[in-house]
């Protein structure tokens, strides 16, 4: 009885990873649809928000099964109670990536980035890529050590959002109201990615030492 | 012992009621801030951002307490856990209270928010209060029907933002890039405010109805 508990209490944390994995390939693809103007693309991944809502709520469905059946207490409670807030992470970083790939079709057949932007969007990218990624093996291995990388890497995303506004604002940008518009909520999308990701990890790291970061 | 339990629980709902009270009166008075550009209002709704996080995580403790030692079942349980997730979202309501003073701080002494577009600015407020208002009363009173007036207010903010977005994009509008980036962002701030209002709501009707909105 007891082994098949923990049983179901890894496959929700092997769930959760696999979860994390969807939801990273949804924000790479919406950052492909941005800077390639991609219809196709970005349409599959407004569509795909379903999946990963279905996959939150059937995750959270099993947690709640596990919490009223098996009643644990300490770490184990506490641990399902992290897969709750994390599953709400993953949720709205599915949601955020929707709201790239639409910015995207917004302004199709042209991208909405202009060319010159193009490097800050795929830094900014990449480094939500990278977190995420940390994210996913901090759940996976409960490695705190990897944490602290996960701060650094926000600290570069608030610095990438910085430039990007300077640009926007700078005498010289050229391109109007509506592009800086679109890249200011952009910036702002990837920068909350880069905050879930981290929140993710600090559940993580308050599961395994009690303390809040 | 069972009383001492139901107590507790009142107490906690209690709790998040008079939390969403003091969230409610951030919002609105990051609201003054921006519109009458007054710093000592915009600096008060930065500092007291702290009191909020500091009673979220009050509350999170007791929630999580009575979990581990009362180990319930069923709708209470799911009040337990629909607790939780409330607190995410009062947390987050009070996070975007405070990006509404920093917009108003950063353009001090002048007001971040042309005197033309202050009539949308003012109504996005108003329904965002009246939301949490909504929402409030929806957790104290688990009146669902109440939710549903709620959904109509989410597609007036809608309605809002739409309009505010294009009063900027228009042909007309003279007041450059930078004002423009911070109107598209308080909208989403407001828009944001009244989306966690009704995930707020949703939680309590999944409650009583044990259905998914």
């Amino acid at each position: 009885m007891r082994d098949q508990y923990y049983e179901q209490l890894d496959a929700i944390v092997d769930d959760l990873v696999t979860l994390t994995g969807t939801v990273r390939r949804a924000v790479a693809d919406a950052t492909k649809a941005l800077l390639e103007a991609d219809a196709h693309v970005a349409e599959s991944v407004i569509a795909g928000d379903k999946d990963i809502d279905e996959a939150t709520e059937m995750i959270e469905e099993r947690t709640l099964l596990l919490l009223a059946t098996q009643q644990p207490v300490a770490t184990d409670l506490r641990q399902l109670v992290a897969t709750l807030r994390m599953l709400t992470d993953l949720q709205r970083m599915g949601d955020l990536s929707v709201h790239v790939a639409k910015v995207a079709r917004r302004r199709m057949p042209d991208s909405a980035v202009p060319i010159n932007l193009h490097p800050t969007i795929i830094s900014m990218a990449a480094v939500a890529d990278s977190m995420i990624d940390s994210a996913s093996r901090i759940v996976a291995n409960r490695d705190v050590a990897a944490a602290a990388k996960l701060e650094n890497e926000d600290d570069e995303m608030d610095r990438l959002r910085l430039d990007l506004f300077r640009t926007l604002l700078s005498d010289g940008w050229p391109h109007g109201v509506e592009p800086a518009i679109d890249l200011a909520l952009l910036g702002r999308y990837y920068e909350r990615i880069g905050d879930h990701a981290v929140s993710m990890a600090r559940r993580v790291v308050y599961l395994v030492t009690g303390q809040l970061t």
